[in-house]
């Protein structure tokens, strides 16, 4: 199939061997001093070298910055602001999952904005106006989950407390992502696996939330309904070439669905995340049943719908709901997940849960959470 | 419900007394000049009023254009950018239907570009670049069918022949649309019925176009189940808020979806409005049983899944995509519609054939189409 265009949220150059068309891009837009964001894992990796010597062909002088890993932290997001400045660089190009793309844009904010990082913190009271030029950036992602290449917000955590805090602007989505599907093909199982339950979390979230959005419903439906049929496929068979451009288009889908909301699931991820430094992924996937099982007494309705995405034909409704459940629960066993919190050595403290209630990610949940209800899907999890 | 906002494919404020917004926006945008482009029945209206109103109350000069119709034709675009000019505008307020939506776009475009208009024909060879300044715009739907405001074309006839020509470009997108469904109450049922009826045709034949787009499958499927659901209510009691809020949403979102593609439907429907100056979207809801039908035999795998999206929960495939066609025909009845081609004297001729063949829409139908079988799903039709 060739190289095709979706138009919103932004302009998506989607399809095998996308990334031949990187070095024209640069050419287009007038852009000579790249510097290339990556994690330090990838910088290893063919792909950079690949994509240095696209851009070394277009007549630009890359640079790559790749000093960090796992959750970014806000002095790594520093140290790449001066390597931007020191390179004179003029645009970014993001390479990676959410930590490299989310270190990206968080670059692109700092290399013309005054102050801090957190000064931009969204919805923080004072909070500094993004308002100052934004270099051109191009996303490229080469994990199937996150969505952040086509998102509007960029997550850093806290270097002490290791919180994450959201910077947002619509001038942090990237004027232009190249998704190529090859680039996913080198994943292992693990990681397909944890990212794409982070895409799945996303298309759930997003549909359950609070708020009227029907675009973000049908996009996150349609997205469930994709990471069902292939997810297990791209698992099995990392080369499988319809599973792997089924994913990442459906982890687009999930980004671009949850600018209506997220949930619970999230926030008990994000602490998580925070408290053991557990993949962003691995830990929406880990905690999937239970906090589904808990909004599904709150909106069993919207579950008979899930059911029907999932390709459950019932007419009953609280069936084809309760059936929902039991398919996620044999769909997230199928990809080999750790069976519980347990075995990946977490233990319920007062600072998880303190994490989690404090997280805003629960305000669009369809049902209220409290901090008992906190302990509770931890303890479900375990 | 506050007015809240969507960020694609453009920025939408989308909610009762949405209209409210639009003096700030002129504020903001910093325009003093704007020309309102709407149709001659409109312009009658309260609606218009209430828009020069408040444009004059946040300091703005404006001028009304309404001096066209029905399908707007080239001639009627040039008097509108006379106008433009004669009132040294420095802006477009587009107020009304696809005619004077598509009518406003036209304008935007030709208000600084050389040449003709149908120079800049999609797809034409040797066609002129769309590459020079276009006025700020604004949207504001009075109708839930065309999608238009939401769309990066404007379809105007040529004046001796009728035919329809497609001007293209993402930059006649409008940047804002003012999406207010109170502006819906007051269409007469015939009129909601048929405009709700081309939202219906975009998003089924958006979603069984040929092509890979699973985002515009997401958003059609959702609106397929939202049309479904609100609009006979919408027709049967037009003050019917949150049916009037559905069909508007609904609109803009098969507008959205067909960026994928159309089909045999609307070349059908092109033709009846080209030969006979049909009412578009009348001519599209007259088309759908005989068309779907046509498509039906290509993809049934796809009506299968159209019936889940319009509530029928049937296990056996086969059987449910017979019952959405079933579904359909009921549908379309209820709404009133009258019963066949030959109650509005519309007859079966060689160049009603022609322009339908000839029109572009059937290139990306799920099943080739020729000029017979054109014939054919007339004759259904009649």
């Amino acid at each position: 199939m060739p190289v095709q265009q979706f138009n919103f949220p932004t302009r998506v150059r989607f399809g095998e061997e996308a990334i031949q068309e990187l070095g024209q891009a640069l050419k287009d837009q007038g852009v000579k001093r790249p510097l290339i964001v990556t994690d330090k894992a990838l910088a290893q990796l063919e792909i950079i070298e690949r994509i240095v010597g696209i851009a070394n062909k277009a007549g630009a002088k890359p640079k790559v910055f790749s000093n960090f890993q796992g959750n970014p932290v806000e002095s790594q997001v520093s140290e790449g602001v001066r390597e931007f400045k020191g390179h004179d660089s003029d645009s970014i190009i993001l390479v990676g999952g959410g930590a490299a793309l989310d270190m990206g844009k968080a670059i692109a904010l700092m290399a013309h904005h005054p102050g801090k990082l957190f000064d931009y913190e969204d919805e923080k009271p004072g909070a500094r106006p993004v308002d100052q030029p934004i270099p051109f950036m191009v996303a490229i992602p080469t994990t199937a989950g996150t969505g952040s290449e086509i998102g509007r917000s960029t997550v850093i955590s806290d270097d002490k407390t290791h919180a994450k805090k959201i910077m947002f602007s619509p001038r942090l989505l990237p004027p232009l992502v190249i998704a190529d599907p090859e680039l996913t093909y080198g994943l292992p199982p693990h990681v397909t696996a944890a990212t794409g339950l982070d895409a799945l979390t996303h298309c759930l979230e997003a549909y359950l939330a609070k708020g009227w959005h029907p675009i973000c419903d049908g996009i996150a439906l349609e997205g469930v309904k994709l990471i069902a049929k292939h997810l297990e496929q791209a698992v099995i068979q990392p080369k499988h070439k319809e599973a792997r451009r089924h994913m990442l288009v459906a982890s687009m889908m999930g980004g671009a669905a949850f600018q209506k909301g997220l949930g619970v699931n999230h926030s008990c991820a994000h602490a998580l995340s925070t408290v053991y430094d557990m993949h962003h992924g691995l830990a929406n996937g880990m905690m999937l049943d239970a906090c589904m099982a808990f909004n599904h007494e709150a909106v069993p309705e919207k579950f008979a719908v899930l059911a029907t995405a999932v390709g459950i034909r019932e007419a009953d409704d609280r069936k084809a709901a309760q059936g929902f459940l039991t398919w996620l629960r044999g769909f997230r066993t199928a990809l080999g997940l750790p069976s519980g919190l347990k075995k990946v050595d977490i233990k319920i403290t007062d600072q998880l849960l303190d994490v989690a209630f404090g997280d805003v990610c629960h305000g669009s949940n369809p049902r209220p959470v409290t901090r008992d209800d906190f302990r509770r899907l931890y303890e479900a999890a375990l």
